[in-house]
C-alpha cells in the first residue's frame, strides 16, 4: 500500500454508534490480496434514504440501480465493494447487481428494492458476484455497531487512509448522531456528487426532506473539491436515517427550524469528508483552498475557482512552492467568465501580490515564497466584476500523481 | 536547455524564400543568457494580414494591439520577442508595447498601426522594452530573405526545437509559396487560437479573403491541439501576404476555385505546425490522435474528443503504455454530451477493445499492450448516437511536465 498522505489527519475520529446501524467488512478478494474490500449495512425496519448521484452518461451499474432504489425512499441494507467498479460492463454487469442485492436480500430477509449498491476500483472489466454472494453469510455473523473504521478501509482503492467523521445535533431538544465515511484520491472532481459516501444518522426525517438536506449539503461539500477534473462513473453518497435515536417532533419540511442544528452538523460534516478526500489525492503534498469574489454572479465565480483549481500549470506551480500568479490569471482567463483583466487583484496566504491588474509596488516574493513551502495553501483572487462568490479546495499536481496513475492498472 | 522532444522532427524543413519577407533575430538578454530571444520580420509594402487570438479574457498587451492593427488590413512588420508575455502587466504593459511599435516604425519608417508585435514567456511580470529598442538597429542590418531557423528558434521558451513548415501552391497557374513558424509547448489548449504561430505567402491575396482563410485553416489544426488543457493569454496567429511572388488573377473571394490549391496546401501546413507544437508538447513521450465518431453532432464529438485528450488519468495510462479504455470510458461520460453507454465502442491502433458497452469477447491485451510501446497512438470511439465526427491530438502526461512546470519560474 502507498504511504500515508502527508495531509491525513492525525487519526480516525472516535465514531459513536448509530442506532439501527451495523456493519461488517471482509476481504473477498476481488481484486487485493489480504484487503477488506467488502463492507456490508444493516439498517433498521423502516430507515429512509436520500441519494445523490454522478451525472456522468457512463454512470455504473450500481449508480443505475441506486437511482430506482430511491424511488420507494427506504433503505434496509446496503452492500459496497472496492477493487472493481461494475462500470462499462454492460446488461452482464447489471445482473451482477441484481445477483447481489437479491442475495443480500435474501440473508436478512429483506425486499431487494431496499438494498442499496455501490461498487468503486477498475472500470471496464467484470465483476464476479460470486465472491461477494460467497461472503455475504459470515458478513452477517459479524455485524456490529462500531465497525466504522474496517468500513471506511473496505471501501478504499487508491486511498491512504480511512475517511471517516462524526458530529452530534440537537433537534426538538433530543440529540441525535451522524457518521459518515467516505472514499475518493484520484477521478475527482465535482458534479452534483462525487465519490462515495455514506452517512447515516439515527434521527427519524421523512426521505422526501432527508434529499433536500443531502443536496443542499452536497453543494458546498463534495461538489466543491477537485483533484484531477476527472468526474467518476461511480460517484455516490447516501444519506440514511434510521429514525431509532431519541424520540423528537418529526420535521415538516427541509427548511423547518426544527431542523436548524442537524442541517448546520449535516453540511460541517460534509465538508469535513469532502476535505479528508482531498486532502488524499493522489501525491497530494499541499491542500489548497481558492477563493474567488468579484465576479458575475456565484455561478461564474465558481466556474473561474475550479478553472484555477484544475490547471495543471497552476497546480504544478503550488508543488513546487512557487507563487506563480501569472498562471492563476491565465486562469482567469482561459475560464471563459467576465472578469475585468484591470481591476484582478491577488492574494496568497493574505499576502496582496497583485492589485488593479499588475504586481503590487514594491512586492516582496520572499515572504509569500516562505508561506508557499507549508501546506495548507489559500488563494483569494477578486475578479473586479460583480458579486458572485464562491470556494473550493483542491491539491497539488506532483510526480506523486504520475506514479500512482501510470502503474494503477498493470 | 532541456533535452529535445523524442518525438521531434529529424530537422528543421529546407524553407524556401518568401519574396517580399525579410527576417533577423539576437539576444537581447530579456529572460535567457546567450539564446536568441527577439526577431524582426520587415514585410513588402502594401503586404496583407489576417490574424486569430485568444479568447482569454486576460489577453497580453500586445494581443490587444494586434486586435486593432488588423482592422487596417497592411502589415509593415513583426516583431516578436520571448522570455516574457507582457501579459498581467496593467497600462505600463501596454505603454511597453507602444512604445516598441513606434520604435519599430522609426527604423523602416512606416506607420505604427502597422506593426505587429507578439510576446511569448512569463507571465505577471514588467517587460523592459529597453533592451527590444536597443537592439533594432543591428536587427535591420541583418534582415536577411533565409533566417527562418533562427526566427523560429528565437520565439521557443519551453519548446525543445524550432518549428517550421513549408508548401507551395499554385494560383492560376502561379507558383506561390507558403512559409509558417510555430512555438508551443505548455500552456496549448484550443480556443479559437493556440501559441504562436507566423505564416508568410507572397501570393496576392486581399486581408479580409485572407482572414476567412486563416479561420478555416486555424479551425481544424490549432484549435484541435492540446498539451494541457491550459489557454494561453499570448495566442496568435498571423498570415501574411506579401504579393510579390509570380502574377496570378486576385481571387474575388475566400471560396474563389481559383484558391482551391492554396488553400489546401495552408490547411496541410497548419497541420504540420499544429503537430510539430504536440510532439514537442512539454514531457510528451507519445503523439495520441482522438478520433470520434457516432456523436450527436461535430461540436459534440469535439468536446468528447477534448474531455479524452485533456484527462489527467487517460493521459498518464498512455505515458504507462496502458490501454486503459475504462478511463476513456470514464472521459467520455464527463463530457455531458449525449452518448449511449451500451453502444459505445473504442478500438486503439487498429484493435478492435469494447464494444455494446462492453470488452469484446476473447479480448487479447497483449496485442494491444505491444502497440502501446510505440510512439504514435491512435484511439477512435464510436459513441453510437448519430453523425458527429472530430479528431483532436494531443501528448501524453508524463513526470517531464511535473519538472518542467515546477521549474519553470523559479
Amino acid at each position: 500500500m502507498a504511504k500515508i498522505s502527508p495531509l491525513a489527519p492525525d487519526s480516525f475520529p472516535d465514531m459513536p454508534t448509530v442506532p439501527g446501524v451495523r456493519m461488517a467488512a471482509c476481504a473477498c478478494g476481488l481484486r487485493y490480496k489480504n484487503r477488506c474490500d467488502l463492507m456490508l449495512v444493516e439498517l433498521a425496519h423502516d430507515t429512509s434514504v436520500a441519494g445523490v448521484f454522478t451525472l456522468s452518461t457512463t454512470a455504473a451499474a450500481p449508480v443505475e440501480w441506486c437511482r430506482k432504489a430511491l424511488s420507494g425512499g427506504v433503505a434496509s441494507a446496503l452492500i459496497v465493494n472496492s477493487g472493481n467498479a461494475n462500470v462499462f460492463t454492460g446488461k452482464a454487469g447489471y445482473g451482477v447487481v441484481e445477483n447481489t442485492v437479491e442475495a443480500v436480500a435474501d440473508i436478512f430477509p429483506c425486499r431487494p428494492s431496499t438494498v442499496f449498491v455501490a461498487s468503486t476500483g477498475v472500470i471496464g472489466e467484470p465483476l464476479d458476484s460470486g465472491k461477494i454472494i460467497g461472503s455475504l453469510g459470515a458478513l452477517k455473523d459479524q455485524l456490529s455497531d462500531d465497525g466504522w473504521k474496517d468500513a471506511a478501509a473496505a471501501i478504499m482503492t487508491t486511498d491512504t487512509y480511512p475517511k471517516g467523521a462524526t458530529r452530534t445535533a440537537t433537534i426538538d431538544g433530543a440529540e441525535v448522531v451522524i457518521c459518515g465515511i467516505a472514499k475518493g484520491s484520484g477521478m475527482i472532481a465535482p458534479n452534483m456528487a462525487t465519490m462515495l459516501s455514506f452517512i447515516f444518522t439515527d434521527a427519524d426525517i421523512p426521505a422526501d426532506i432527508l434529499q433536500q438536506l443531502l443536496a443542499d449539503a452536497v453543494a458546498p461539500s463534495f461538489n466543491c473539491i477537485t483533484i484531477d477534473s476527472d468526474t467518476s462513473t461511480s460517484d455516490t453518497v447516501l444519506l440514511f436515517a434510521t429514525g431509532q435515536g431519541a424520540e423528537h417532533e418529526k420535521p415538516g419540511t427541509a427548511v423547518d427550524p426544527l431542523l436548524d442544528d442537524f442541517r448546520d452538523k449535516l453540511n460541517d460534516l460534509a465538508i469535513d469528508l469532502a476535505h479528508q478526500i482531498v486532502r488524499d489525492g493522489e501525491g497530494a503534498s499541499k491542500f489548497v483552498t481558492v477563493d474567488i469574489s468579484g465576479a458575475e454572479d456565484n455561478g461564474a465565480a465558481r466556474r473561474i475557482a475550479l478553472s484555477i483549481a484544475n490547471s495543471p500549470l497552476v497546480k504544478t506551480a503550488i508543488a513546487a512552492a512557487d507563487a506563480n500568479w501569472g498562471r492563476i490569471v491565465m486562469a482567469i482567463g482561459k475560464a471563459g467568465e467576465k472578469a475585468d483583466r484591470d481591476r484582478i487583484s491577488i492574494t496568497i496566504g493574505g499576502h496582496l501580490i497583485a492589485e488593479d491588474g499588475g504586481v503590487v509596488d514594491g512586492y516582496d516574493e520572499t515572504i509569500v515564497a516562505e508561506y508557499m513551502k507549508g501546506d495548507d495553501i489559500v488563494i483569494a483572487v477578486d475578479v473586479g466584476v460583480g458579486d458572485g462568490k464562491a470556494r473550493v479546495w483542491t491539491c497539488d499536481l506532483t510526480h506523486g500523481y504520475i506514479d500512482i496513475n501510470a502503474n494503477y492498472r498493470t
